[in-house]
C-alpha cells in the first residue's frame, strides 16, 4: 500500500505524524508531498521537517490523507489563485482504481472547498463543524463528534488525536483486522487518558475568513 | 514552563511528535536538542526533521522527555566512549531545582542506562519491559504495562502512543487539571481504537545488544 499526505506551512503535527507512524508500522510506503520541495513548518512552534517530492512527483495512491493546519494555511490554500493544492486533491481522487480519500481535523475544509465531501456524510474538528453548514452546505454532517465518519471511499476524521484511530481504521479497511491489530499492538495503542472532559459547543460562526477575504 | 526533548537519529516520530504537539497547546516552550544540530531521521521511513540546539544550548528546563527509537541508535547511545547523550541526562537530572525526568517508549533504556531509573518505579514499551531485569536489575518494574508511571520526579511511558497520554498526565502534574483538560479538548483527544487486541507477552530476553557487542 502506498500512501500520500499533501503538506503545507504551518500543518498540523500530530495529523501527519500520528497517521504516518501507524502507516509505517503497517508496512506501508508513505509520500509526504507538497507543492514545493524543502523545509515546512509545523504549526506546532520551532517544529520543521523537510519534504522530498512535490505533487508531480506523486505515485498511484491507494489512499490520499489531508492533514489540518492554522486557519490562515488552509484560507491560503483555499483562496490560491492557481488552486494547486485543492486541484491535486481533486485529480488524485479522480484516478482509476479511486484511492481512498481522507482527511483528519481542518484537512476535511479542505476536502470540502475541492468540492470532494459534497453529498458525502463527513466529520471536522469539532470548532469547524459549523463551517460545513455555511461554507459548504452539501456535506452531510455526522452527529455527535465521531472519532471518523467512512462514507463510500471517503474516510473523515475529527480533530488532531481522530487521525490515530482513523489511520488504524484506513489501515483495516486496506490490509485487514489482523493488520490493524497488529500495528495496535506494536504503537501499543489502548489509550486510558488522565483527564476527562467534554467536547465542547462549537462557536456560533465557521473560524475560516469568507473566501477572497484575506 | 519549557521542556526539553534531546532527540537522535532513529527516533521515534510519535514519541516525539504526540508530546511536542500536546506540550504546545498547553503554551509551553520547547526545545529539541541534540548531539549536533541539522537534520534527523525518524526511525519511520522518510521523514526528516531539523534540530537547531545542541546540548551546549540547554536551557533550564520543567521536564526532560526521552524519547525511544532503534535499537541499533539506543545501543549506539549507550555504547558511545563519550556518554555525551547519557551524560546530559545525569545533568539535567542534577540540577536545581529538579526537572521532572521522563521518557516513553524505549526512552526509558536510555533513562536506566544513565542510572536514573534505580530504585524507581517505572515501565516501557511491553517489549522491552525483560531489559529492566536483565540489564538495570535496580529498577522497580511496574506491573501490567501502565500507560505512564510516576514516581517522585520521574515519568516514564508505555510504548510509542502512550506518550499522548502521559504528556497530558506531565502537563496536569506542571500546569493543573484544566490545563490538561483544555489541550485535551484542543487535541479532541477522546480516543477510541476501531480495533481491539491483548498486549503480547514480551519476548524472552532483552532486544537490546549486550553493552559493548555492536
Amino acid at each position: 500500500m502506498i500512501i500520500g499526505i499533501p503538506v503545507y506551512d504551518e500543518v498540523d503535527m500530530l495529523d501527519v505524524a500520528g497517521p504516518f507512524e501507524m502507516f509505517d508500522w503497517a508496512g506501508f510506503e508513505i509520500d509526504l508531498l507538497a507543492e514545493q520541495k524543502g523545509p515546512k513548518r509545523f504549526r506546532s512552534k520551532g517544529f520543521t521537517f523537510n519534504v522530498e517530492k512535490t505533487f508531480a512527483d506523486a505515485r498511484a495512491y491507494d489512499a490520499i490523507w489531508v492533514p489540518g493546519g492554522e486557519i490562515a494555511a488552509l484560507a491560503a490554500i483555499i483562496d490560491d489563485p492557481n488552486q494547486t493544492y485543492l486541484k491535486f486533491l481533486v485529480a488524485q481522487a479522480a484516478r482509476t482504481p479511486k484511492p481512498m480519500v481522507c482527511s483528519v481535523c481542518e484537512g476535511a475544509m479542505l476536502l470540502a472547498a475541492a468540492g470532494l465531501l459534497d453529498h458525502y456524510h463527513a466529520t471536522t474538528h469539532w470548532a469547524f463543524i459549523p463551517c460545513f453548514a455555511e461554507r459548504f452546505p452539501d456535506v452531510i454532517v455526522a452527529e455527535g463528534n465521531p472519532r471518523f465518519v467512512l462514507d463510500r471511499n471517503r474516510l473523515t476524521g475529527g480533530g488532531i488525536s481522530s487521525g490515530l484511530d482513523e489511520a488504524l481504521m484506513l489501515i483495516q479497511l486496506l490490509q485487514g483486522t489482523v493488520a490493524a491489530q497488529k500495528v495496535q499492538q506494536s504503537t501499543q495503542y489502548y489509550p486510558d487518558p488522565p483527564v476527562t472532559s467534554a467536547i465542547p459547543a462549537p462557536p456560533p460562526h465557521c473560524l475560516l475568513p469568507p473566501r477572497g477575504a484575506r
